[in-house]
């Protein structure tokens, strides 16, 4: 089976030039997406899905110093001993490490500590990359990067929800920083109304699928391998809030007909009757608003915008309700192949879904497909303790493609799959419909 | 997309008459089940997944009631008009019903009352039959066959957990009955030593899975399609309880590499450490023994028959040890595809798997597959609140195939598929390795 | 400190003939008890506070044997050697015994047996009082009675419980059975209205509270010692189901100001509005309907009649709302010292509450008091694991008083100590008002 | 009844000054102990029964703005219309507020702003006491100084557990600060051994108990009121970590005749098997360390000083191994009325218990007694929703008396009634057995 990255492990000096470039630029976002945030923003831990964002300032610098620095690097000296356990998220085989839950006890080190950590970090791995490193090293800084543009994405989301649970909810964006986001006109964007949806319609039959080609992929993504499609159709756009308030507005939420029966469980148990940030704040009679990364905006705003934050069971029942079902990851991924990775992500600078009528396959949320989290035919996971990336997770899952606004555009492609639980919400998860 | 049972509809009296052999054969074979049981067994419900034996009694009748004689008989008269809500189980679409953890208290109606439900029902089957009814009717009363069949199987499951509960631990199985029961001698079938596993290789390919042809089958065998396979194969037996406690002794419960993350956290959380029916009677240093239908047995007599009452967690994490992998239910379709159904089923009366070298796909226990439990392309649920049946489910449960020891003969087929969620252990399922 | 029962220590065959015909008295009626349920009835456990009703045979039939026959019968013959720690329900001292929510599934041993375990226990018994016991075995029989006394309660409580659970709402009672029940006319007896409450005004001062003198006690009742009471008013009845309701329609369960924060939580938590066994069986637009060992009562046929099934925290939440408090157990205890114990208890069958303007203290519902249940000065509990009969629960439960209408006459006094936890409601428990 | 504080309504000038030196010294002593914590640390909830640092400095001054200001100052400007919400505790009567849980979340207001919320809230208290208020006023300042002084205990209990909960395990306490502690030599103080312990011996008789006097108490004291007292022994000193020690090794944890059922159940529940900060760093075969204010220090150095941090099950369980009781509330408030308050309180900057032979009553740990928290004769609580502050929490809690060595020295007094619920754990609180 192929290996992944395998493309670096052969090049020469122009491809470590460009794993160097990249990798100061997502260490150094890493750190400008925390400018709008107080020390003190950085330490909540708002539900159990969430770390605090200076957590994830130090567990994606403990990824280079746990799986590069300490294993290429050879004079290489730890930081702080504690922390090669302490900020270990959850890989067995490498160390004990602290229940995840505890992370919102880490007032010490501090913010400052841990930024001191990075540039330690940052500092070592930019030597290791002079000094001519061999071919398996560079995989796993390039690896590290890609984790740690993952990690940009949970930060985003993690401090939405802390925001949004702060019953002051605040906003995280200003108008002025950070200064490397290229902010749109909101109103604008948002504005244009979306066409009824349309259906794109692809041939299906024998298809290949998963990552082909050398460049950089993560172990679930491979090996490729033929998957039979029978001819199926796609909707151009994603499902929009308007429309969304329309199943909410026909019963959507008291109709178990319309329900798996463990979304059905889910929602009576849970007290659901919206997505996660639509609420009411004034009261039944009032209106419903939506909480983003730019604070509480009216839903009437927004009602052409895509809806997001929404579980797998309400996607899958809105695809009910409307009359179609969720795409198969196999159908998503066939479509997208040889689309160029445009859309909202999180360069955009927007940080929250927005309206648009175009056919892209990729930005804004996050698609929640039909498709369990499995493994491929011939999975092989990484070699050690790095084998828990991916693998370990493969069960109770359900598959997302796509990419959101806050996910990094060089940090997806068509085979890339993103997994959470079907009960998951507070992702930038949002439904589009096939048929 | 084809409709199940297609076949009576077009048929006449002869095949009429299998029907109503199949339907009274299977209704007596139930109660015949509880001729071991008293009305006091009948009453326990030892675990959330359970259900009281009286309980399915009145629940398989309930289903011919409310599914086929409401709707075909024109002039039924309802036995009571409680029973209607009672004993409907989850079918949101045709009552309000209660939650299930009340069953137990279900003392009234009593065991007589239900077995004159039963017969009240029976009558009412066969004078709809011998009417001639409408092929709709046809298809129901089979498929109300088939849904007895399969409580037939969670009786006898449930009366095993029931057995297990209580501190006494009777046995369920006396030699002299139940009387239709072929008592094979258990000393003897359970001897014979299996050589070690042999995989038999397939080539894979294009391949077509789910039901064929006219005979019944459930909504979630359909429709057929083609799948790609790539060469694969398939061990020619079940793993032993002998392979099994090497697993153990070489710490399978200990090893986190060796399993999925959720099935790690299930084991640390409920402290298993061996499959659901095995305990140490006299303390640590003591056997193990295994809870059977025929009483506690020692594990020392059962080294060579297959182990049963794994989860999926254990059966994934044993195949790892043991460096292969589970089948996905399609590799098993497809090996199976063809293969005449025997084995050890529910007709053999040994009620517990047994020893056997042979290489057929069928009994003992259901295999945990690693394929989730979705819908096939084109799924079409049945209507109306039967659609409830299996469609609603298709959420967080894994595949099993091949049925087991208390699953009658005639009512799987190869493209049958069971599920459960990967942590339920009650039921007779083990694991048959692919690589 | 004195010891209970010591009376008996010291006498003759005149009080061992008592002895035994209490001892008939009370085992016979035990068993006249379960004259209306069925042995399917009697399997039933319908919450994690009760009991089966044929686990209440078992365990008074344990009791004499582990207790009494065991210690002092020199040649006793255990009747099963597992039912020794089967049916041990909580001394940690005499042996394992199994959780208390496995009783359900208890179907084997089959009420046939435990009646004659019963026979055995009790023709045992007999053989034993006509030998001429020691006063220490005679102390312990009469500990028995008591002890089936209290199951006796518990039997009716949990059985009434167990009828609730079951969605067709059986009755216990009917007409002609139990035989030795002496049925009232339950529509005169409920109807008489009852005039509004009046306080009986009480000095206080110094009063000594405990058991006092030679006949049979609890050791929770022990020693009897000084209080000091303010002079105190205790209302003369028990609040009515009308006036509960009055507290219901002016907002009672939705005004944190009413509640303790305990009791706030959990009425939030639970989702309580009304008392345990008042349901709305039309929709919210319908009247209330009581559950009642005569089955579901309206509501308005039961305004006089006192409130039953509630817990702690609703009393005390009623008699703030009242303007009142709930009494101490010693302002019940001074106030009811010398009266003679006659009231609407068990021996009355009528087994619910009924209507009375009458000031006595004793029956119709247990009495929850502002008492902690805490030890008194120099509590000492009996030896050995009968140690465990009371002591160890001497935590966060509150005192009774007075007894119900399922409580034998002969087991109650003013010093007895009922106690349960403040959330408990599956009682006979009401509300008397102190000011 | 008498009314809290009644002294200062008749005073004049010079109390009204002693007054507003007590709240200035309150107030600054509450934010000089948060000086070795960083704004990070004081986001830090990590028990439920805790809070943030951060809001125990909102919620001090929130009292103050809410209960006085806003009451009594006429032209006082809120200083943000929220913080009158947010900074609720538990006061149903005065606002919507917060659930506990989410202090954690309240990253903003940031400290600074907490800060100068104080210090809008001292400045207009000074005013106002410079207006000469009204002698109502001026007891709620007085109510809210010893509200404060409540929290400055609870806020070093709740940063000790943070601390704990830190894998790394950081000391609150640094040798130069914070500055207005003396510290004192530990390693001296902790190593008198003190002698074994010595009963003192009281008469007891009808003793008054409750608050007496006019200067401040809390309504739970009133009203004095007689008790009977039987003769009573109380032990001159706290309970070791050396006795504490040998009752672990004598099997204290494992066995349950020693302990309440419902103590029982909780140690098996949580896994208890030492007091909450015990705990063996390098696995079993090492020895116990103890967390502390000052970190861990290792228990073989701390075998004299008061056992710390146990709940009252364990203080229970104790007292029954070590042959004795735990005092009633009584016997404890009559041994210690007319001693004066000295002992190891919060002004001697030790932070944690030290040795002592002393037969104080003060100090050092608060003391379990066997009393339940429950209202005294003639209780009324406070008008209005300070009502709330005591009172409703009298269910399900045990009375603590006698101060800690956080507790401020002028905040107790014998008739002070401390409360928390039996599994209580993370205060300072010891063992004082009686007899």
């Amino acid at each position: 089976m192929k290996e992944p990255a395998a493309a670096i492990a052969d090049t020469g000096p122009a491809l470590n030039d460009q794993l160097r470039d990249r990798f100061r630029t997502t260490r150094r976002r890493t750190v400008a997406l925390c400018a709008p945030l107080t020390p003190e923003d950085m330490m909540v831990q708002s539900c159990p899905e969430a770390s605090p964002a200076k957590w994830h300032l130090a567990h994606t610098a403990w990824f280079f110093e746990s799986f590069v620095l300490k294993e290429f690097l050879p004079d290489y000296r730890l930081f702080n001993n504690d922390f090669l356990w302490l900020f270990n998220s959850y890989y067995e085989g490498f160390s004990a490490f602290p229940e995840k839950r505890l992370r919102s006890s880490f007032s010490r080190p501090s913010l400052d500590a841990v930024l001191r950590y990075r540039e330690h970090v940052d500092e070592s791995v930019e030597r290791l990359l002079e000094a001519g490193p061999d071919p398996d090293a560079l995989k796993r800084i390039e690896l590290g990067v890609n984790h740690e543009e993952q990690h940009q994405e949970l930060l985003l989301t993690d401090i939405l929800h802390a925001f949004f649970t702060n019953p002051l909810r605040p906003a995280y964006f200003k108008e002025d920083e950070p200064a490397f986001l290229h902010n749109q006109d909101l109103a604008t964007s948002s504005g244009k109304a979306p066409t009824r949806p349309d259906f794109h319609h692809f041939e299906g039959g024998l298809r290949e699928v998963g990552h082909a080609g050398d460049a950089f992929c993560f172990d679930n993504e491979l090996g490729r391998h033929p998957v039979w499609l029978a001819p199926y159709a796609l909707s151009n756009r994603l499902v929009t809030c308007g429309e969304y308030l329309a199943f909410m507005a026909d019963g959507g939420y008291r109709r178990p007909e319309l329900w798996l029966s463990a979304g059905w469980a889910t929602i009576k148990e849970k007290g659901w009757r919206a997505p996660l940030y639509w609420s009411k704040e004034d009261g039944e009679s009032g209106g419903w608003s939506v909480f983003t990364l730019r604070g509480s905006l009216p839903l009437e705003h927004l009602l052409h915008v895509p809806v997001s934050q929404v579980s797998y069971y309400e996607a899958d029942a809105y695809a009910r309700w409307a009359g179609h079902r969720l795409p198969t990851e196999f159908e998503w991924e066939a479509a997208a192949e040889g689309c160029p990775v445009e859309g909202n992500l999180l360069e955009s600078g927007r940080l929250m879904p927005i309206s648009s009528n175009s056919s892209t396959r990729w930005g804004d949320c996050w698609v929640w497909t039909g498709s369990a989290y499995l493994q491929y035919p011939g999975f092989k996971p990484l070699e050690g303790a790095l084998g828990e990336y991916n693998g370990k997770f493969m069960s109770g899952q359900m598959v997302l493609r796509g990419g959101s606004c806050v996910t990094p555009e060089r940090h997806i492609r068509s085979s890339y799959r993103n997994f959470f639980a079907p009960e998951t919400r507070w992702q930038f998860s949002g439904i589009r419909v096939a048929s």
